[in-house]
C-alpha cells in the first residue's frame, strides 16, 4: 500500500519528530545501495530510539499493510537493505548502546545500530574481540551484520554467527517483542529461535539487540603474504596451513593478480612487497596466549613448505604491526580497487576450495564465448571457499553501455557456479540481487519451506518484501 | 490415534520385514529411557534403511494421524526419545553409512544412525576430529546428537553445532525430503533451515543425514587436574585459562567432591591423583600444530597461577596418554557414579559461570528447608557455565519412596535456577522431563512463536507429540 500523509502523521506521533525523516537528501541516501545498483526513494525513513518504538511502528505498519525495509549501515552488497520504491526504511542507527559488557565471561549485549568497529573497540578495552570483522567495519552496523549472517575475515577461525550469537532481541512484523537476550553459552530450551533471524535479511523480524560470545583478544600475531605459482595451489596451501596451524590459523585471504593490479593502480599508499605472480595468499596466525612461539614459527614453516613444494614463488612475513596492516590493506581495498577500475557489478560465490582454479578457468572460457570483452577481478576468503568476482571490461575492450544489462552476465556466472556444485551466495546474502536465482542453490522443497516460515512469521508480508524469496 | 493392525501391515509393506519390529523385548528397550525414568511401550519400532523409506513411513503416519517418536541411540537424559504409550518409535539405527569424506576440505557426510565414536574413528583416520564429543559416544548416534543440539566435552572449543553443521537431510512430517546436504563452509542462500532442526528434538522433522565441518585432529595435548580451594574459584581459573590459552584451551570440566567420591567409591579402576578438596577442575590444552610448546607450558603456567593465587591447593599434569585418560575417566564416570550411588533423577542447568558457588549454596539452603534429606552431586562443564546435578539422599537420611515424586524437587531446583538468571536446560534439552517448566526459561512470546513454527512444519502434530512444547 502507498504510504499516505495520515500514515506519516501517525508514525510521527509514535516516533517523535527526530524519529521520522522526510528530508529528501536523507531519504535518497537511505534509498541507494553501496554499489549504486539497487534502490528507490523511500516515502520516509523511520529512526526509532527504543525497542518499544520499533514495536509500535511495526505494529502500525503491519496493521496498515505498509512495507518496511530494515536498514543498518547500508553496506550490503546484494541490494537487501534498500527499498525498491515508495516503502518505509526502518533505520536502526539511533539504537547503538552497549547495554552490558561482562568482562569476566566475555559476553557483550549491544543494540543493533552500533557500528562494528565501535563494538570491537569496546570489547578490546576489556581484553576481548568480536567474532566477526569485515572491511566495512567503520560503517556496517551490528544488526545488519547479524541479519545478513555476514562472513568476513574472521570466519575461518570463528565460524558462522549462529555459533557466536547467544541471544537476540527481535521485533516481529506485528510488533511482538521477542526478548531472547540470553547471555548463557549453553541454552537448550526449545527451538533456537535466534537462528531463524540470522541470515534472514530482515524478512522475518527486526533485530534490535544481540548478546554475543566474545573471543579472547589476540596477543601474538604473525602475518605473511605469499606469491602463488597459480590459483590452483591456494587450496593446498590452505589445507596445509589448517593442519599445521590448527586453531592458530586466523585468516587465509586470496587475490588474483588482476585484483591486486587494480588496488596497486587505483588505491593510494599501496605497494606489493612480494614478486608479481598469478595469485597471492595472505595468511595470518594468532593466539591469545601471552607467548606462543608456534605462531610465528609455524606460519614461517607453512610459507617455507609452500615454496619448497613449488606452490609459492615468493613470500614475506610482516616484521611489524605496520607492515601487517599494509598487507591487510592490499586485500581489504580489493572491492574499492575494483570499483575504481570501473566495476559496478559483483558476485560472491561459494565453492569447494579445491575448485577455485578450474572454476575461474571455466568461467573465463564462458565469458570469452558468450560475453566477449568481459572479465572478472577475483579475490576472496580462501579458507572459506568464498570468491568475490567483480565484473570488469577486459583491457582494451570498448566500454559496455548500461543497456547490456547484467542478466546475461549473471546467467553465465551462476551457470558455472552451479556446474561446480557451488552456491550463488557465500556471505553477502540474496537480497534483491540474487532473488530470482535462489533456485540454483536451494531445492523447490527448501524454498517452499522458507515461504511457509515467512507466512507464519509475517503473514501480511510487510517486512522487506521482494527480498530473498522468489 | 491408536495404531491398528492394518497400519502395521501398511508400514510393513513400506519398510519390509526387517523394517518393522514388533518383538516385545525390542519394543520395551525402545520404550525405556537411559535413566529408567520415562517411557512407555511403543506399538512398534520402525527401522527404515533409506531416506525414501523414512519419507514413505512418515507420509503414511501423518496421513493417518499416528504419533511418531524419532530415536537415535536413546541416550538422551530428558525423556525426549521415548514414547509415552502406544506410539511408533522411528529408529534411525539402520541408516549409518558415511556417504562422503573429503579429507582435504575436512568435511564428512554421514547418516543419522552412525554411532558418534565410529564417526570420530572415520574422521580420525583422515586426520580430522568431529566437533562434538560426549561420554555416551559409544551409543549416541549422530542424528540424536544433532536433534538435541548436544553439548559435551568439546563445546568450549568448538561451540554449538549450529556453527559446525554445514547441511542436513531432513524428512518433514508429511514425508517431504529436504535435501540440504551442502558441503560448503559458507552458504548464505535464504533461511538457514538446518538450524531449525538442530535442537528441536525430533518435533519438526527427522534428520536422516548431515554434513559436518571437521576440525584438524590434535597432535599435541596436555591434561591437568586441579584441586580447588572452593567451587567459587572455578570461574576465575577458567577465565584465566581462556585468556592465557586462547584457542588452545580444549576443555574445562568440573566436579564437586561429592560427585568425585561417588565415582571413586562405585566405579572400578579409579583413583584420585591429587589432594582431596571441595572441588576439582580438569583442564586440557591441545593443538593441531605438529609442535606447539605453549600447549604444555601455558597449561602449567595456568595451574601454577591458580595455586599461587590460592584458588587451587594441588594439581597434577598428566605425564602420558594413559594418565590423561585416567583423569578424563574420573569426570566421564560422574553420571555412572551418581547412578550407582542411587541417583535416578538429574538436572542439567546453565548459569553465569561466576554464579556456580552462590547457586549451589543457595540450592542446598532451599533443599535443607524444603526437602530435608535430599542433596545433589554436582559436576559439569565449567567452561560453558553448565552444571549437572544428580539428586541423592543425603548421607544418613532414610531412603525416599517413589511416592515422594520429583515435582517438589524440580520446583526447588528450577526456582533457584531462575533466581540466578540461569536456564533449566543447558545441553540435554527439554524432552518430556522439562516440558512443563519451559516457561521458566522462555517468554510467552517465544513459546507462542515456537508453536507457530511447530504448526507450520507439522500441522497434524504427528512428530514426537508431548515433547518440548508445553
Amino acid at each position: 500500500m502507498a504510504v499516505t500523509a495520515s500514515d506519516l502523521a501517525a508514525l510521527r506521533a509514535i516516533l517523535g519528530p527526530q524519529g521520522l525523516i522526510e528530508d529528501p537528501e536523507r531519504r535518497r541516501a537511505a534509498g541507494t545501495d553501496w554499489l549504486g545498483e539497487y534502490g528507490g526513494l523511500p516515502a520516509a525513513v523511520l529512526a526509532p530510539a527504543t525497542v518499544e518504538e520499533v514495536s509500535r511502528a511495526l505494529a502500525y505498519a503491519s496493521a496498515h499493510a505498509l512495507a518496511v525495509v530494515p536498514q543498518g549501515g547500508n553496506t550490503g552488497l546484494a541490494g537487501g537493505s534498500v527499498p525498491e520504491g515508495d516503502e518505509l526504511v526502518l533505520s536502526l542507527g539511533r539504537m547503538r548502546a552497549v547495554r552490558r559488557l561482562d568482562a569476566q565471561a566475555g559476553v557483550v549485549v549491544a543494540e543493533a545500530g552500533i557500528v562494528l568497529s565501535e563494538l570491537e573497540r569496546v570489547a578490546g578495552e576489556a581484553g576481548w574481540r568480536v567474532p566477526v570483522d569485515l572491511a566495512a567495519r567503520d560503517s556496517a552496523q551490528l544488526g545488519g551484520v547479524l541479519a545478513t549472517n555476514a562472513g568476513g575475515v574472521r570466519y575461518l577461525r570463528d565460524g558462522p554467527l549462529h555459533g557466536s550469537v547467544l541471544g537476540l532481541e527481535v521485533v516481529l512484523a506485528d510488533g511482538t517483542v521477542l526478548d531472547g537476550l540470553s547471555v548463557l553459552p549453553k541454552n537448550n530450551t526449545g527451538y533456537h529461535l535466534k537462528n531463524l533471524f540470522l541470515g534472514s535479511e530482515g524478512t522475518l523480524g527486526v533485530i534490535t539487540a544481540a548478546s554475543l560470545a566474545l573471543r579472547p583478544a589476540d596477543r601474538v600475531r604473525a602475518t605473511a603474504l605469499l606469491s602463488l605459482a597459480d590459483l590452483e595451489g591456494a587450496a593446498t596451501v590452505v589445507t596445509r596451513a589448517r593442519r599445521d596451524l590448527g586453531a592458530l590459523l586466523a585468516a587465509a585471504e586470496l587475490m588474483e593478480d588482476g585484483a591486486m593490479r587494480a588496488v596497486l593502480r587505483h588505491v593510494p599508499d599501496t605497494r606489493l612487497p612480494v614478486a608479481q605472480a598469478p595469485a597471492y595468499l595472505l595468511l595470518e596466525a594468532a593466539s591469545a596466549a601471552p607467548s606462543d612461539p608456534a605462531v610465528r614459527e609455524r606460519l614461517l614453516a607453512v610459507a617455507e613448505g609452500a615454496m619448497g613444494a613449488g606452490l609459492a614463488v615468493d613470500a614475506v612475513l610482516a616484521g611489524s604491526e605496520g607492515e601487517a596492516r599494509a598487507l591487510w590493506r592490499l586485500r581489504e581495498m580489493a572491492l574499492e580497487g575494483a570499483q575504481r577500475a570501473g566495476s559496478r557489478h559483483m558476485y560472491d560465490v561459494s565453492l569447494p576450495a579445491a575448485d577455485f582454479g578450474p572454476f575461474v578457468r571455466h568461467l573465463r572460457g564462458e565469458l570469452g564465448e558468450r560475453l566477449p570483452g568481459w572479465d572478472v577481478l577475483v579475490y576472496g576468503h580462501a579458507g572459506d571457499g568464498n570468491l568475490h568476482l567483480n565484473a570488469v571490461r577486459a583491457e582494451g575492450a570498448a566500454p559496455a553501455g548500461e543497456e547490456d544489462g547484467w542478466r546475461r552476465l549473471d546467467e553465465a556466472v551462476y551457470g558455472v557456479v552451479a556446474a561446480h556444485a557451488g552456491s550463488i551466495s557465500a556471505e553477502h546474502g540474496i537480497g534483491r540481487a540474487k532473488r530470482d536465482y535462489l533456485g540454483l542453490s536451494r531445492t523447490p522443497a527448501e524454498i517452499a519451506l522458507m515461504w511457509r516460515i515467512k507466512r507464519a512469521l509475517d503473514p501480511t508480508g510487510c517486512l522487506n518484501p521482494g527480498k530473498v524469496l522468489p
